[in-house]
């Protein structure tokens, strides 16, 4: 590995020619990168917006993650806050700090993960800053287009509406759990068994359901949110934006816990926690009036129900139950410390 | 010290409180931070976007400068590459890294030095993230609007325009000499003959003439760029997307060198260098048909020449030069790992 080139050796805008060879630019483009801003094309006369940064050591760990994964999962958990607006991801903008060190190599799969991800979802990466610093940090803003519509936000959930999900829930968590035991890219003999690797890559590069998104709104979905800190924090986003709570049925979480049992079981874990407060899934929450049909890629976890008496926007609000009984969770994990 | 909140000591959400105070949310919002992503309006159909990236140790050193400043300097480098374009920027997020163990009131400051940058300059922060990380890390992207305008590009220019700039040539490099040399907020007495103050200001935050840049483009500007890394290497940027030379007078740059002489006297330094290559200024450099009115901010600096040859696209073209004669800058300053 000494004589791997590393970015050190090269200048900026070579550094930046190797990557934009990966980089496709689609029609919503007017200019692409290579000035001092791009130009993106925003039809109904507006744009959605969203950021996102993954900190290595934080976020990941490098030799836990190929770089094509990890450029991938920068993409993904940015298009599904977009698409948890009810739209598309049209363009996204990367800052990337990077240690001297590093393989261009690297930098080069990273690159071509970010880039196929956006082909693949219909999205072109339009410009970047590219900085020297001592750990891997990725920055990435993410632009979505509406088409016209109104944006399905978190508030607009009302009593009597039906809470529907699209994606994993417990998986990103359980796979996590998976790494941690030691399953580092050499799986033993169960991991077939406890679906190992397909849990372990939901975790490295999460699978939103990006056109579930779309999808809700046209369904005429009320409020809708990306999961990333898990169905209960979420839920209680969802149902304290909306001032109303959200009843989940619990055999429609036992359907999300058998999926992962398996692993869970392999591990000595209850699968529940995964489900009730796994994050990094990045599946969509959202609520439909009764009378709505559901798109294929939801289904129906519980019922919103209206905040018993009078305070609504009170600290009473439980936000989340199951089959109308409060959820227990691990304390402690909201601090920005922890 | 030891009893000063530090940010571990907080949820995501109440330091997302704390920031959000000293934000700002303006008309082109249709909606601002607080759900998955924000929505901002594009009445002509079309959106600019830039990022750039502040990293700790490699772009600033918090002891030499303010929280207040750093927030304002974030800021005013991704609208000045906005203004490049001819637009003014609407809006903003900022994707941000910080240490468990920094102060809040620091956390505050830098929100409120970039709620203050926004609010002067008619900008709306959006939307944003919060990780921890080691080193305290600042991505800002910004959006434009250029009013139904077309952009004006780099690859512009075309023999015989006139080049002209807007802002400070070899402030920056003058204050972070000024800083190096000592100047850490406790002035010696020469500095007032040697605006060290105003210089290490300049340094600490750029100050972008931003209004020229939509006042260029309704000037009938054909190229334009933001001077970020030095007059001469931005300078060769535009003429090489341009295919052309700029041929600069030496009069003009050398009334720039005026400015700064005392203090690169005070140093024993010779300020020519820090016109040349000195970076971080982000002034605009544009160049105008022969017959147009210059905007009142900008200074003739320089004549735009054909590339001498047919060699338009060939590594012959000089770029830039100063009465016609090549121009010797420092060499290796290119490299990323410099």
């Amino acid at each position: 590995m000494k004589d791997t080139p590393r970015v050190r050796e090269f200048s900026e805008d070579q550094l930046i020619a190797r990557i934009s060879q990966y980089l496709l630019i689609l029609d919503d483009v007017e200019l692409g990168p290579g000035d001092d801003a791009a130009l993106v094309a925003a039809p109904d006369g507006r744009f959605l917006v969203t950021t996102d940064v993954l900190v290595e050591g934080r976020h990941f760990v490098p030799e836990w993650i190929s770089p094509v994964d990890l450029g991938r999962r920068a993409m993904a958990q940015n298009f599904a806050d977009i698409a948890a607006m009810g739209a598309r991801t049209t363009s996204v903008v990367v800052a990337l700090t990077i240690p001297g060190d590093l393989a261009v190599s690297w930098l080069e799969d990273l690159a071509a993960g970010m880039g196929q991800y956006c082909a693949e979802s219909g999205a072109s990466l339009v410009g970047g800053d590219l900085a020297r610093g001592e750990a891997i940090s990725i920055a990435v803003t993410a632009m979505g287009n509406l088409d016209g519509a109104a944006p399905v936000l978190r508030s607009g959930a009302r009593a009597g509406d039906v809470i529907a999900h699209a994606g994993n829930i417990g998986w990103g968590a359980a796979g996590f759990a998976l790494l941690e035991a030691g399953f580092k890219g050499s799986p033993e003999a169960k991991a077939q068994e406890v679906k190992a690797q397909e849990l372990i890559s939901a975790h490295q590069v999460p699978q939103p359901p990006l056109k579930a998104g779309v999808a809700a709104r046209r369904a005429g979905a009320t409020a809708m949110l990306d999961v990333s800190d898990g169905l209960v924090r979420d839920g209680a986003r969802l149902a304290a934006a909306s001032g109303v709570v959200l009843n989940f049925d619990a055999a429609a979480l036992a359907a999300y816990e058998e999926v992962i049992r398996p692993a869970a079981k392999h591990l000595g874990l209850d699968p529940r926690t995964w489900v009730l407060s796994g994050g990094e899934d990045h599946g969509l929450l959202a609520t439909f009036p009764p009378d709505a049909l559901l798109p294929d890629v939801f289904t129906a976890v519980g019922q919103v129900l209206g905040v018993p008496g009078e305070e609504q926007e009170q600290p009473g609000n439980p936000g989340v139950l199951i089959e109308h009984q409060p959820v227990q969770i691990p304390p402690g994990w909201d601090h920005f410390g922890g």
